[in-house]
């Protein structure tokens, strides 16, 4: 039996569309959010910024960075800086840009705060559409995820459970971009590129940038990202 | 169906006793080891020197260190000074040494790093016997997230598992310590006190000596622990 005796949750807040978008949706859903950002040795560090901008303009009770060296573990586009950020278009891969076991490291120090804080509920804006090729995005994952998470824990123990939410797991980007607009997400402050300029300018050529400008195509919708001129 | 096609394996060495002699298990069973450990804001930080001597005595291809601030998050008395280490002895609740979501997190760096490696094997000195308190190093978690781990990389996609070995899991402290013993591990140069001196002194009086010296005390084997005086 689940049980869940408060509505706070913690948010993984990276600064893109995707994340910002999760957030408006937990705390129009009345979750009290916590958001939780990670300073994890990635290329496009300038996110961390948008992430700031994202969690302030919304709204949380605080806002958490940790500091991890995953680019000591390396493996990935965007924690290496040796590997390139791949511009020529998708593929049917698992991409460069995978970081391995990311998510996973993201959500069981999601799940520790949460843990500390009382919230049951956790969010994380991961995607199986767009981004099919990462395996961590799936939602086969997410669901071994949760029940990982009420064995590691004292929720267990204590009677209570955790609650991996994923409102955007099965939403093209489109369609996430027409909800966050219903919510008055501002996009203009996001940023999705994964190797933007110090200043924030998107490259509008990665994997992130052309899936987040086919969204705005689709929907019709001015696409106020700022790309580099 | 599980498949592994390598024995390299990543081994979380903390420098306690319990990891020094799951390195020396991994060691004798013919894995290639790679050690991993955490400077993650702990007391007892001088047990980063031990993991060192440990991997360095032991043997293995590569040492990494990851740092991560979880006494950001905090919780415990491991990682907020303002909360102590209890000192009279073990009760039947969950102690307040327990790090919310701990062993979920080194394990889900573990295995972003084993990715990296190609490394198929994880082990983990986990023990359900003496340290039953802790959710994280229950058989029911660890099952939990192989399973988890299995779905959160590139594992299933090209076809190999990940492995969670946890050879300690139900043994008590004594016939772990036979065991390494038996495999000439060096205990004096490992450390499991909470809070050690500086120099690397046990206080003879938390759970974790507790634990240890009564692990000895059973076996009738001089206790190499350097204690406080």
């Amino acid at each position: 039996m689940k049980t869940y005796t408060t509505k706070n949750a913690v948010v993984l807040v990276s600064g893109g569309l995707d994340s910002a978008t999760t957030l408006a949706i937990a705390t129009s859903q009345g979750y009290t959010c916590y958001a939780l950002s990670f300073d994890y040795g990635q290329r496009h560090r300038v996110e961390l910024e948008a992430a700031r901008r994202v969690s302030e303009k919304i709204g949380v009770v605080e806002h958490k960075f940790i500091h991890l060296n995953l680019d000591s573990i390396g493996g990935s586009a965007l924690t290496d800086s040796r590997i390139n950020v791949p511009i020529s278009g998708l593929s049917d891969e698992i991409p460069v840009t995978y970081v391995p076991a990311r998510n996973s490291v993201f959500l069981t120090l999601a799940l520790g705060w949460a843990e500390v804080l009382s919230a049951q509920h956790l969010f994380i804006g991961v995607n199986a559409v767009d981004y099919s090729g990462y395996p961590d995005c799936r939602p086969e994952f997410i669901t071994a995820f949760e029940k990982m998470a009420n064995l590691a824990t004292k929720a267990g123990v204590e009677g209570y459970s955790f609650k991996i939410h994923t409102p955007l797991i099965h939403l093209t980007k489109a369609q996430i971009i027409q909800e966050g607009l219903h919510l008055n997400v501002d996009y203009s402050i996001t940023i999705s590129c994964y190797q933007p300029t110090q200043k924030g300018d998107a490259c509008g050529v990665c994997d992130a940038c052309r899936l987040r400008a086919e969204g705005f195509r689709a929907l019709n919708v001015a696409d106020p990202t700022q790309y580099v001129t």
